[in-house]
């Protein structure tokens, strides 16, 4: 039954209703759909449940699914159950065939946020000296094992990536023709040790759907499919949405996690941030005596510190994008400077304008222009932070989605009241 | 000259320095390369520039241009064109062959947000009753015009997609053999009205590189492709981080966003941000009398206010991307809502057992119960709304992103307030 169900259905459908299904179904479907819809499926699931899974599945089960794993998936559930269980892991990996084996080990040598964390040996390479007809009778023969056969790449005698040929090419080719007449020889390629982000900025750069991974020495050792870089696209966008949302859980999975991880997930900037925000309250009391003296001041408290942290929050988020995309980069920080300056000047006048109908209409028209020129201040100070911070972290080495939203409303809170004091004492004159 | 460098240089090369090339050297580099590469590039430009250049480069080289654009590029090159100059754009479409201009009048009839308006006419199709080998001479010929040739669909007479082949398997199956029997019947497919993010996520879903579009009758009518998904990938994380952000301009590039453009792309929120806050005042002013008899009370404003809007920005963030990633979804809501519950009293309890701490030592003994309840309280609510509003937006339809950082922050300033002088009120019997 469970057999006849994988036939009728995609691997990928049973996937999308995974979550709903109780344990013990997705135990029953693991165990009997046919072995290669079973390794599928396997292959998309987190590495916790992996782990699990290899852990209690029949042993013919497990032995079925990791023979049909591609070796870069095989290579990361083998990492998971590493992590739990290490003497699993090294049973495991014994059941494997010598070749797999040492593919295994080969990969997972490599970091995984790397290109060579994310490709498969599993490529088609030929020779320079080949005919276009001793090539299609090898893919004949080869194109069952391969994650693609679409892009042949074209080695030296020391496996030197010297070419790249396409399976269009080739059928377009004469059969008498050799590679070395048709390969392309500029391939655009990246090695081991290149950063998951900028693999995946080349590929959509070059728009490539395989990009070749050489060893330093510019040896092949393997390739990166489209399809991984996909999901790297989409993690290191969750990444930078949570980064600025100041939870700093990259790989947190929101509905796997226990009400205790999201509290340990989120706590830590929390404190950090109310730490750092309790200066406000020290400020108040340095000021106290200004505040006594005109206590409509402290009325308008909030609504300007929070005027401030919302136009810091904008620059920090455009500035942060933009670095993501590489719209700008490091030494743009001259005109981002003078352009958020300018814009800073153009929002701080607005804001000011309202912010000073609205306290001449409260009828405190003696604070209306205290309010109005700290507000300006602020929306250029704010604005300008979340502008040139992230850039500044970015020159640290650090990512600048580090400087969060609400790390942004925090040091507007505080450089707002000392703003918003100093220029009441200066243009009432108390304290 | 500028021809030989063409040769020498991967077009994608010269437009890693496009932005820093000043307008006249654009201008020579796409009258002067090589015709193929002068449309690579071009096809990636900003619409804006593209209707630009087809205004002012020689009409030779605008013909050869537009010759040699795919039809979904030239589609919307044609479509920013008409924009800004509809005769220009009607002259344009004069010059293109018969074919060609058929194609892109209806490729112009979609919606650009839809598989319609990202997809292309040029796939390659085949007939059940051919063999391998017809389908393979039929495929030297047809290769040079087609987007990609590893996927080949199957028509029946009326048009209607009925498999699905690939190049892969054509080239191991026997040649005599006909494509009814090695094409895979069960194609996944979109129509043309499929909205880009869900053409993204089921190309992501199924490990696809190209997916076929169909009309609501079932005919093929084009093809996208994943280069062009991973544009959509991007783009749509973007506007989520800009909406986040409180950026209403989902297409703002910002090196080529002027001063004036950014400020009225942040100007709109930032007013309707602060006319909200301004009920801050409000509330202050009403409870002046709490204020004036514990003047201490107002130290601890800001930190408090920042908090509630620090712990919203985190489950808003969480909530957003988990609906964009179909993590959760609508259905999920009772969940969310008891897990940020939960969530909510442990990061009140952590956060208010430090601000307790801090409003004791700093010697205010009758506000610190004051200051650690409101606190406690304001982060449970604060965290709620952050979770529950994006969930709400998207029950209306509307985008959940739309829950920006500085609407939480907001909300919580004035939430916050009511709650603390509330508290205030009734703790210390004042007013
Ligand atoms: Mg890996
Ligand atoms: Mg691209
Ligand atoms: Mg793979
Ligand atoms: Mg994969
Ligand atoms: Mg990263
Ligand atoms: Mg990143
Ligand atoms: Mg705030
Ligand atoms: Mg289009
Ligand atoms: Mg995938
Ligand atoms: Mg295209
Ligand atoms: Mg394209
Ligand atoms: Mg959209
Ligand atoms: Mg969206």
């Amino acid at each position: 039954l469970v057999q006849a169900l994988g036939d009728k259905i995609h691997p990928q459908e049973i996937l999308e209703h995974w979550d709903d299904l109780p344990g013990e179904h997705q135990y029953v479907l693991l165990t009997y759909l046919d072995a290669e819809a079973a390794a599928q499926i396997f292959s998309e699931l987190d590495p916790e449940d992996q782990a699990e899974f290899l852990e209690t599945l029949p042993p013919w089960r497990v032995r079925q699914i990791l023979e049909e794993l591609d070796p870069d998936d095989l290579t990361d559930a083998l990492q998971a159950v590493e992590e739990e269980d290490p003497a699993l892991a090294r049973q495991l990996k014994e059941w494997l065939d010598p070749k797999t084996r040492a593919e295994v080990e080969a990969l997972s040598a490599y970091d995984e946020d790397d290109a060579g964390g994310l490709m498969t040996p599993e490529y088609v390479a030929v020779r320079a000296g080949m005919t276009v007809d001793e090539v299609l009778q090898f893919l004949r023969r080869a194109a069952p094992d391969a994650e693609t056969v679409y892009y042949l790449y074209v080695l030296d005698d020391e496996g030197h990536l010297v070419g790249v040929l396409s399976l269009r090419d080739l059928i377009v080719a004469d059969p008498s023709m050799r590679v070395a007449e048709i390969m392309n020889p500029d391939v655009i390629h990246v090695t081991t040790g290149t950063d998951q982000e900028e693999v995946a900025r080349v590929m959509a750069d070059y728009d490539l759907t395989v990009v070749p991974v050489t060893d330093d020495a510019g040896r092949l050792v393997g390739i990166v499919t489209i399809d991984d870089v996909i999901d790297v696209l989409e993690e290191e966008a969750t990444e930078d949405i949570h980064r600025l949302g100041a939870v700093d859980a990259p790989e947190l999975v929101y509905s796997r996690s226990s009400a205790w991880e999201l509290w340990s997930a989120r706590a830590r900037w929390l404190v950090i941030l109310i730490v750092t925000g309790m200066f406000t309250s020290t400020i108040l009391a340095g000021f106290s005596s200004v505040l006594e003296a005109t206590t409509a001041l402290a009325f308008y408290i909030p609504v300007l510190l929070g005027t401030g942290g919302n136009t810091g929050n904008q620059s920090s988020t455009l500035i942060v994008r933009a670095l993501a995309t590489r719209d700008i980069d490091l030494s743009d920080w001259p005109h981002v400077l003078f352009k958020e300056l300018g814009v800073g000047v153009l929002l701080g006048l607005t804001l000011s304008a309202l912010i000073a109908l609205k306290v001449a209409l409260d009828g405190f028209l003696g604070v209306t222009p205290v309010v109005a020129l700290a507000l300006f201040l602020l929306v250029i100070v704010a604005n300008l932070a979340g502008a040139l911070l992230p850039i500044a972290l970015e020159k640290l080495g650090l990512d600048p989605a580090l400087i969060s939203n609400p790390l942004i409303a925090t040091i507007s809170d505080v450089s707002g009241l000392v703003i918003y004091l100093s220029v009441a004492r200066v243009l009432l004159g108390t304290g």
